[in-house]
């Protein structure tokens, strides 16, 4: 392990937090944990965790420290621990939505060694005794790269991320935003709509209800309060919605017009199948912001950080067109 | 077994149809089949069925006809069939759709002893190769009752699904259309839809598409035109897209004024939440046509027909409130 990190506090410890704080122990770094609620904080100490009773006390000596808190206890949490960080400390999120993260660290601790994550690695299920070590394998790992970003802080952050086994995603905020808004917000707001309206049809539909209706509100297990912070405040999810609502007008008319839902649906299953058979090949880049970002356009990830006498390079792949 | 039936033929060898022709014959059923394209036909020949080179040589001595075959295909082997139909035989289907076959049985056969049926049993693969005697183990199966069916040959037919390992569910032909345009139709579109829009935000978008869109666009890797077939021509599918659109443009009026989809979220979640804890009582039924509707419509099905001296009673499950 070249990680550069010695001592790691994660603070929040629910699902991610709680898998984050088992997985980097696994990788063989020193970890701290701390919980607002001194419950879930003591199951993570009966599991044998270090676990602070302040958020200051795991920031203390701590060269990164994760936000793996709810998005409405993030700007709270930078207010208590904004005194105690570290100068020389790694500051990162594991938030569905970036800009509103960046916003808050810019204005509470401007000079923060910030980049911003977003593992995609939820399941229906929360809370400390759903954490998993492994919840990280194969997971997509959005890490934020302004123009401010201190390059080293992403690519040490970077480093680790691949120790997890995930796959760490170069983009802006915006630009993460705008894509988590097509494929995490949009999909959990048509499974509420699917959920709900898809009852509407009584006692017989309920009870014809199988495979379709099932999985196309699979989604809507997840804790609402949970949903509504990946989509509220992300300007272009109200962008996404008037795509699918215009598909679906379109669809409907073709319907009352007694023609056929055909064309969605070639399209749509063109679009799936598409995205199931991308192939991609292995590149090399340099450790250089304009290059990762341009990688991450074009669905690239990390696979690698190499160190050697002459540098820093990074290993990837991207998708072969 | 106390299935009415001596002889089965199966028209039609794709997916549904091939999984009847071996789950029939596993019932202790004699059975035989048919399918209009030579090599699905020499495939289940190959697998030790019968299987004959004309649909008027499956349908001559049958007692029960299946049309297995395509939406589109209904008419046609309807027309090949109806001067070879026995006319003691029960003739079903096994479609989405209930209303368009019953006026075609109606045009064509009208003296048919005709019970529509629909097994909610599908998966994302087709075809022959894909059969499986087990496709119907716990599925839902619509039996269509009007008020100019034949109560006994909807009775036998029942018994058949229950020995299936099926359960048959009571309901008029527009009746089981309105529920499956929310729970079949609509979740289709919603997919469809998905699928398409969900990755309008680029390669990065596609790279970062994890649970929610893969569970959410799932359907969309089925046949286009299948999907064409279970929705066009259903006009509660187009009151179905009107709710689903007016659910989405609340939720798209509350983010654009910079609000929460909370409201949508908590309902949508409750819906999946309360479909998911339904629990049930065992019902005795009488043999009688609006006994047997009202039952399906409060969301019951058949478990078994019992015969004895005193005539047909069925056993069912319905919703326990």
């Amino acid at each position: 392990m070249t990680t550069r990190f010695g001592r790691v506090a994660v603070l929040g410890l629910g699902l991610i937090g709680g898998s984050l704080l088992r997985a980097i122990r696994q990788t063989g770094l020193s970890v701290v944990g701390y919980d607002i609620d001194p419950q879930t904080g003591s199951a993570a100490s009966a599991a044998g965790f270090p676990v602070t009773a302040s958020e200051a006390s795991a920031v203390h000596g701590a060269d990164l420290v994760v936000l793996a808190m709810p998005l409405p206890e993030v700007k709270g949490a930078l207010q208590s621990l904004a005194a105690h960080l570290s100068p020389d400390a790694v500051l990162t999120d594991v938030g569905t939505l970036k800009s509103p993260v960046l916003e808050l660290v810019h204005g509470i601790i401007p000079s923060a060694r910030f980049v911003g994550g977003h593992p995609l690695a939820g399941t229906e299920n929360s809370g400390w005794a759903a954490a998993d070590p492994l919840l990280f394998r194969d997971a997509p790992w959005a890490l934020t790269l302004e123009p401010d970003t201190d390059l080293r802080a992403w690519i040490a952050l970077a480093e680790l991320v691949c120790d997890l086994g995930a796959k760490p995603v170069p983009a802006t905020a915006s630009e993460q935003d705008t894509a988590v808004a097509h494929v995490i917000g949009l999909p959990h707001v048509l499974a509420e709509a699917l959920a709900l309206t898809g009852l509407t049809g009584g006692e017989l539909g309920l009870s014809l209800a199988a495979g379709s209706y099932m999985t196309g509100s699979r989604v809507a297990r997840t804790r609402p309060d949970l949903v509504a912070t990946w989509c509220d405040g992300n300007p272009e999810l109200v962008r996404a919605l008037d795509d699918v609502i215009t598909q679906l007008q379109y669809a409907r008319a073709n319907l009352a017009a007694d023609g056929s839902v055909l064309d969605l649906a070639l399209a749509g299953h063109t679009a799936r199948m598409n995205w199931e058979r991308r192939r991609f090949e292995p590149v090399e880049l340099t450790a250089d912001a304009t290059a990762l970002l341009e990688h991450g356009r074009r669905g690239g990830w990390i696979t690698a950080v190499l160190r050697d006498a002459d540098g820093v390079r990074l290993l990837g792949m991207r998708p072969n067109p």
